[in-house]
C-alpha cells in the first residue's frame, strides 16, 4: 500500500492514493496504520478518491467535486470532515499533479469544502459559519471557566482564561455539564496577545489534548469576536497560535476560513506482509 | 532520504540507509526525523553504514563486523547499543539482501554484538552478561519497592511486585536514592506469571515509560534468577511480556541472549524540500 505522510500544524494523517476505490480499508487496517509504534502513526487517514469512484452519490452533497476525501479517525471510525486534514489533502492533490493550484471544492461527507492554495505555502479552506449557542462552563483542576457553546458541525466550548495557556494542565479532561453536552465537547482555552491574535489550547473529545484542532480554531476566534457584542460577528483576520503551529482564520460574509500550513514529509510503501 | 521504518516489540525505529557514511546527520534532523507529529515518528535512527565507512576504527572494537550501527536516541543526542534496536537493524540487512541470515557480528559504540537471525522471524542477539551490583529500592505513588541493581552496560533498577503490572502508574517517575544512581536509572517492574515467565512494565530514564526496553527485560531476568541465591545466575530461558509484545531472555554460559520479533512496516523517502 503506497502512503504518504503529512501534517498540517502537527495535526498528522497518512494519506492513501485509491482514485479508483480499489482499497478495502478496514477499520483494523486503519487502527494498524495510524499506531504510532506498530505502524506509521498518524491522527487520521486521509483517503483519496475519485468522488465518481467513492459510492457516496446520492447519500451526500458533493458539488460535482472530483475529488473525495474520506476522512477515517486513528481507531477506525469514520468522520465528516477535518479542517486540518482537508487543507493537508489539498496539498497532497496538487503535489501529486491530480489538481492544478486554484480554488476548487473537495467532497467530504460534511458537504463540500472549498479549497485555495498556490503551487506552495498555506492552504486556506472555506469552513463554513460559527453557530453561537450561548454560554457554557467547563472546569479543570478545581477552576470553573466561562465560555461560549459553538457549533462547527461539531460542538466546542471556547473559553478565555486570563494567564498564559502554557500554566494549564491539560493532562486530563475538562468537566462540563453532560445534560448541556450529551455529546461530548471539544474544549478550547484561549487567550488574547495582541489585537485579533490568539493563543489556544486544546481538550478533543475521544483524543486528549491535541497539537491543533482546525474547528476549534475557528470556534475560538468565534467566541472572542463574540466578545464585542454586536449582533453579527465582526468581519476580521484573526491570528491563532497553537502547540503545533500557526493558523489564520478569516471572519467574513456569513462564512469563516482556515488558512495555515500543510507539510508533505515523506512518501513510500508499506512492507510487504505487514499489513 | 530514504527510509524504513520498523521496530522491535513496538521500540521503534527509522532506518537510514548509508552504506558508504555519506550522510551528514546532524543532531537536528535525527530529532526532526523522530517527532511523532511533524516529523515521521520513532524513539530512535539506526543509521546503516559499513565500518569501514564509519570512522570508527581505533575508536571503537569493531572485530572486524562489516555493518556499523549507528544508533541515536530521538532527541539526536548518541547512545552506544539498543537491544531492540539491533534486532532491527539485522532483520533490515537480511531483509535487503545485505546479509545473509545466519549468525554474526554488528558493530555497535558498545562493541560487536552477536546477532542470530533466519530468513524470517525471530530474532536474537547476545547482550552480554548482566552484572548484579546488590540491592536497592524505588518509590511508586508512596509505596516503596525492593529490587536488585543491575549493569547491563547502563544502569537497572528491577523490582519485583506483588500485583498486575498493569495497575502500577507510571505516569510519573519513580523515586530512587540520587546517591546510589547518580547518572539515574532504568526502572523495571517485574511479577512472576508462570515458571521462568514475568510479565514487566519499564520506566526508562530520560524517556518515561516504553512499551519495551531490551536491556530492561535482561535485567529484569537476571534479578528474577538471582532469587534462587545460587552464587551464579541458574542458566534457563525464561519469557518476558511487556506492553509491547513478548520476547525471551536466555541466561547462559557467562551471557544472555535477547530474542523477539523484528518488524519491518514500511519504506519511503522524505519528500524535497522537507528535511
Amino acid at each position: 500500500m503506497r502512503f504518504v505522510k503529512g501534517h498540517g500544524t502537527e495535526n498528522d494523517f497518512v494519506i492513501l492514493h485509491d482514485p479508483d476505490g480499489a482499497l478495502d480499508l478496514t477499520r483494523e487496517a486503519v487502527a494498524r496504520l495510524c499506531d504510532r509504534r506498530a505502524g506509521i502513526g498518524a491522527d487520521g487517514v486521509l483517503r483519496v478518491v475519485r468522488t465518481k469512484a467513492a459510492g457516496v452519490d446520492g447519500d451526500i452533497d458533493t458539488a460535482g467535486a472530483e475529488w473525495f476525501m474520506d476522512y477515517r479517525n486513528a481507531d477506525g471510525s469514520i468522520a465528516e470532515m477535518c479542517g486540518n486534514g482537508i487543507r493537508v489533502f489539498g496539498r497532497y492533490l496538487v503535489a501529486s499533479g491530480l489538481a492544478a493550484p486554484g480554488e476548487w471544492d473537495v467532497a467530504t461527507r460534511g458537504g463540500p469544502k472549498r479549497v485555495t492554495l498556490g503551487p506552495s505555502g498555506d492552504v486556506s479552506v472555506d469552513m463554513g459559519p460559527p453557530a453561537l449557542l450561548g454560554p457554557g462552563e467547563a472546569s479543570l483542576a478545581g477552576e470553573v471557566f466561562q465560555g461560549r457553546r459553538v457549533s462547527m458541525g461539531n460542538p466546542h466550548l471556547a473559553c478565555r482564561v486570563d494567564g498564559p495557556v502554557a500554566a494549564l494542565d491539560l493532562s486530563r479532561a475538562p468537566g462540563f455539564d453532560p445534560v448541556v453536552f450529551p455529546d461530548g465537547v471539544n474544549v478550547e482555552f484561549f487567550r488574547a496577545v495582541g489585537e485579533r491574535h490568539l493563543e489556544m489550547r486544546v481538550f478533543e473529545r475521544g483524543s486528549g489534548e491535541t497539537r491543533s484542532c482546525g474547528t476549534g480554531t475557528v470556534a475560538a476566534v468565534a467566541a472572542a469576536a463574540a466578545e464585542t457584542g454586536s449582533e453579527a460577528l465582526p468581519e476580521g483576520v484573526w491570528t491563532v497560535d497553537v502547540p503545533g503551529g500557526r493558523v489564520t482564520v478569516t471572519l467574513d460574509d456569513g462564512t469563516s476560513h482556515l488558512k495555515g500550513p500543510a507539510v508533505l514529509v515523506a512518501e513510500g510503501e508499506t512492507c510487504r506482509d505487514w499489513l
